[in-house]
């Protein structure tokens, strides 16, 4: 078999993206071809083409790691996926090396993430490890009102807060504080409101403020009009109004700002998990020590394993998580305007290009 | 029943300490009295008296919070622990609350530290709730060469780096690197050795390297002639040639200093777990987001509950960790002179004081 092919490619920082013709042959053993639905413009890769933020993959490479489509193509071992509807998980551990064998894919130094270790998704097709599918019911998704292309953003924007949100434990009856209401703050929202906690959502942007307010947001602050200390004490007014508990909040922090980290570290109580989920190269002025005094703990989280995948997107397709009010779809070959958009953030829902 | 005690109280910030005599009643409900056999000297009890550090209880107020003892009197329902061999939880929760109710008795908001918000251990005898009391096996004791009042240091000292480390998940083949091997560190070293892991120490004050190397340390780096970048370097090279791994390393911030805090938090590496022990009011600059990248944690840990106390003294009538080489006794008459002694850096162990 042969399958004509073409992709958007990075050639060059600050360049824009052309198009580039490819073949793809009969897959290896336990590889698929995804025939591709659609896939969604992250911040990341607004930060490879226009910040120079390294990439593994030489140049030229097609960027895009929130995938949706088909199985067209499979080989040898992984024919049980051939027709599937799929989601692709942003980052596929290698499921060999002694991390991925004791469960530790988050961290397994051979993971491989489309539009950054091997060619991306925006192109018509892809050939991925078929251990990085997800699949996807349709006919859910279609009560949903959703087509295919819409799902490529539940991988990172929703499967990277929501396994942060496993992480921490977090649960019904708790308080989750979310620092940073964007692509993926919005969705960590979602998700810990989907979980069972009420959700209190910070952010200097009223729109987005105004979005999550109604999609999972019990309470919004905007950052720029209170203070940390005041803002904290309204925080614990609102969980005394609420029956909440004034221990073990759930902070997290989606900004990828030294301020947004800094309000966040500012809300520990005692008990209290910090999840550090946006990412910033700036440090921040912190006192460490207060992980002790109030027995708190930060936890990191990178991406998301693909076997967290199928709760997140039971998530979507029970229409507990929205993603539908947050994304606008537009034709791969627009991909030049819609970064160049993006960049300038004149985009108010994620962008997906779909070929 | 009546018994004449007494208590040696701080009066004043910066004051010599005063003997004073009182008499101990009945005790109440789930109270025990307790002899006292031995109170150790705490770098905390030198906070209260020289720098002012706040007390919950007011003055005059003996301070101490690492006893043992034996149980001499008993109110209704702590008849059991009647003429028992203990270690009082340095911490004890209030058993009652939601909080501890639900397992979380290190942010228990009631809890009660001797010394702290109740009449401390540099005393004849103390009230304590039995729930508080950790008993110890006096024939396992007698066979390690041991007091009872050498175990004083159990609370605390060996306690909360013990807490710190299950809290950790460290195991057997696992990497520990402890940063500051004094009064805690030093019993993190062993603690972590106890539990299977290879130690790597690091402190700037050369005896006590020497020290830990003796008990429980693989290999030792003095921080004032290794940079934090060949240090982690040389870790990495110490991992590779003893077929440790490279990543989820288990650091443990004993030192309580900012300059100790730069080097754990340097030290992350992939899936690492950095334990925030050590305790300062100074801030550190970070950069936050390495937990993210990193996909690691940082885990504050406040004190220990006393249900740990079991596990902890276990390893210390076992022999796994030493305690004698690391203390010696003094009269409880002596406190003024130990006090100034151990203030001025002049004492080599950890004075435990008898009453």
């Amino acid at each position: 078999m042969t399958i004509a092919a073409h992709r958007w490619v990075m050639t060059a920082v600050n360049e824009p993206m052309s198009r580039q013709d490819f073949t793809i042959e009969a897959p290896g053993a336990g590889d698929a071809v995804v025939e591709i639905a659609g896939c969604g413009v992250c911040h990341t890769d607004l930060g490879y083409l226009y910040d120079g933020v390294r990439l593994n993959h030489e140049l030229p490479l097609a960027l895009g790691h929130e995938i949706s489509g088909r199985v067209i193509a499979t080989g040898p071992g992984a024919e049980d996926w051939n027709g599937k509807a799929v989601i692709i998980a942003a980052v596929i551990p290698c499921g060999e090396c002694d991390l991925c064998q004791r469960g530790k894919g988050t961290i397994c130094r051979s993971q491989q993430m489309p539009g950054n270790d091997i060619q991306g998704g925006f192109a018509s097709h892809i050939t991925v490890p078929a251990r990085g599918l997800c699949a996807v019911d349709e006919t859910r998704m279609a009560a949903q009102g959703m087509q295919l292309a819409d799902l490529s953003v539940v991988a990172d924007a929703v499967t990277t807060p929501y396994q942060a949100a496993i992480q921490s434990g977090i649960g019904a009856g708790d308080l989750a504080v979310v620092i940073g209401v964007g692509g993926v703050g919005g969705y960590a929202v979602q998700v810990a409101a989907a979980l069972g906690a009420t959700v209190i959502a910070i952010d200097v942007d009223e729109a987005k403020l105004a979005a999550v307010a109604e999609h999972g947001a019990a309470k919004t602050f905007n950052a720029r009009e209170i203070s940390g200390r005041d803002l904290k004490k309204a925080i614990f007014a609102f969980t005394k109004d609420n029956g909440l508990r004034s221990t073990e909040w759930f902070i997290f922090e989606c900004s990828g700002t030294a301020a947004g980290q800094q309000t966040a570290y500012g809300l520990l109580v005692h008990g209290a998990t910090l999840s550090v989920v946006g990412f910033t190269m700036d440090k921040t002025e912190l006192r460490l020590s207060n992980l002790m005094a109030f027995h708190a703990r930060a936890l990191g989280n990178w991406g998301c394993t693909p076997d967290l995948y199928d709760g997140a997107i039971d998530l979507v397709l029970d229409g507990k998580i929205k993603v539908l009010p947050f994304v606008e779809r537009h034709p791969l070959t627009d991909i030049n305007t819609i970064f160049e958009a993006a960049h300038a953030h004149q985009l108010q829902r994620r962008a997906i290009l779909t070929p």
